[in-house]
């Protein structure tokens, strides 16, 4: 019977650091991405994919502020909405090319995706996720004095809009990704991490957060009950003491072993902490195996021979 | 047996002319446009949507514009792209609302849609679509040093970019469309007439072009075999002689006579003429009905008792 895959990519792996951002840029990293999720395919899973981003969403944010003279700007779940088009046109694209190359048949298809968050969750009182371009001091507070949100120094870097990080209860269209699922489709859904939405008295209503990515392709691969969550990110496992002498490597560790890191404080936020955290929770909610590596050995990883693999 | 219908909104409706483009302004026009196809969807339809994007597109135009010297300008592929994840995010939220106040069932989805077009087409050679902003003749003359594509004069109303706009070929996506409205959903796809692109070697690839969004939604229920293709607009019905004193409204008309009136020529390029013929194209590729009407007459006109009618 056909496994089931959902694998998350990172949003630097279609925008790398140090890139401007030309399309042509973003089209090169996707099909490299895209051959590496063909394989995949290849190996027999049915592959519901998701990804970040943050770079794309960072650029809408410098254009509407660009511009804000002539054109009202939007709220963060309309830009996060423009991203899914942006990036599910680009990759079902890219991926349709890279499935037709390697001699794969079937069909492609990108979903809107709304995801819903609490609205009385503690996240909304702290927030917590940079995002869109670093600013100098001086532009902090003009921004901050323009009611732009609030701002937070990044690590020596400047200052970014921070926005809240509550975490996905639901997953407003999961009952059509099933249905392509079920129909031989791969899907891309829950881009950038769902567009954030709150249930109002009539239906959802929009709301001004990011979703964590990895959060929400562990909230989608438990929905599905799928066989393995792959996380791609830019190491190709999870270490202890990492960027030190002393680094070590995970391969193979239990849910409940993996859990024990993160709770002794391993992995520092904002990195691989919500990563462990997405993988832990897969595999806890009964999920077969989760791999954390990077793009590159994404396939060695899915077949169990490379990355950092929790299992039950 | 369930009735398909496919209904094509314009993206006037969803932007007026004359308002500013803030989110509340398209939040309400798309609700009131929502109510109405909510309706349609409670007189039994499988309902199919597609809209036009073109006052967005044109604010991203816009935005791209102000920033290019921070953020990489998008080509009008990926900017359709944008428009598709945020107003089928709109669209999608405001739909199930509306379902859910008139007390239906059933779940709505945005699909991301790529349509092909054929780079040999003749419509390659005479650039005729205008997209975007109004420039003065100043301002058109920077942007053609700048290489930003073909521009012309506006009736009057200043100077725009034009682009080509070649004619439907196929619906890239088609298949997933066909598998979610079996499963029962209310199914957004092809806004903005689609995200054109072009056969390639390999796959497809992004085309700087806009496809009419009435000829698309004639591909569309034709594809999808649809029983009703409904065209919404600024006017209740067709007009001859429209404006006019002698102003003669057209309530039921066969594709027959429905063509001989368009080759006379009584419909201007632009408006209603893609209208009509993206009608004539559904009856005559053995559609059920086509109605042409206004927003407010929607519900009216499915029941057959508004706008105008063409049938075989």
């Amino acid at each position: 019977m056909t496994q089931t895959a959902v694998i998350a990519l990172g949003g630097n792996a279609i925008l790398r650091p140090g890139q401007s951002g030309t399309l042509a840029e973003q089209v090169t990293n996707i099909r490299t991405a895209c051959r590496q999720i063909a394989e995949i395919v290849g190996l027999g899973y049915r592959v519901v994919l998701t990804h970040g981003n943050g770079p794309q969403v960072g650029h809408l944010l410098l254009q509407n502020e660009a511009a804000r003279e002539q054109v009202p700007p939007m709220p963060l779940d309309v830009l996060g909405a423009q991203t899914q088009g942006q990036l599910g046109y680009l990759l079902q694209r890219e991926l349709q090319k890279a499935l037709r190359e390697q001699g794969q048949p079937g069909h492609v298809v990108a979903l809107v995706t709304q995801v819903e968050v609490d609205p009385a969750d503690p996240a909304w009182h702290c927030p917590s996720k940079p995002v869109g371009p670093f600013y100098t001091k001086a532009q902090a507070r003009a921004l901050l004095a323009a009611d732009c949100g609030p701002l937070q120094e990044d690590a020596g870097r400047g200052w970014r809009r921070v926005v809240a990080s509550p975490p996905p209860l639901r997953i407003v269209e999961l009952a059509a990704i099933q249905s392509l699922v079920r129909s031989g489709a791969t899907v891309i859904a829950c881009g950038g991490g769902g567009v954030p939405v709150t249930a109002g008295p009539n239906g959802w209503e929009g709301a001004e957060a990011v979703i964590d990515k990895d959060l929400v392709a562990q909230r989608l691969a438990t929905d599905l009950a799928a066989d393995l969550l792959v996380i791609l990110t830019d190491v190709p496992r999870v270490y202890l003491h990492y960027g030190t002498p002393h680094q070590q490597g995970l391969d193979t560790v239990t849910a409940d072993e993996a859990q024990a890191y993160l709770a002794e404080g391993w992995f520092p936020p904002g990195s691989m902490r919500t990563k462990m955290a997405g993988a832990i929770g897969f595999v806890a909610a009964g999920g077969g195996r989760a791999v954390i590596t990077s793009l590159e050995a994404a396939v060695a990883g899915v077949a169990g021979l490379a990355g950092t693999q929790i299992r039950r």
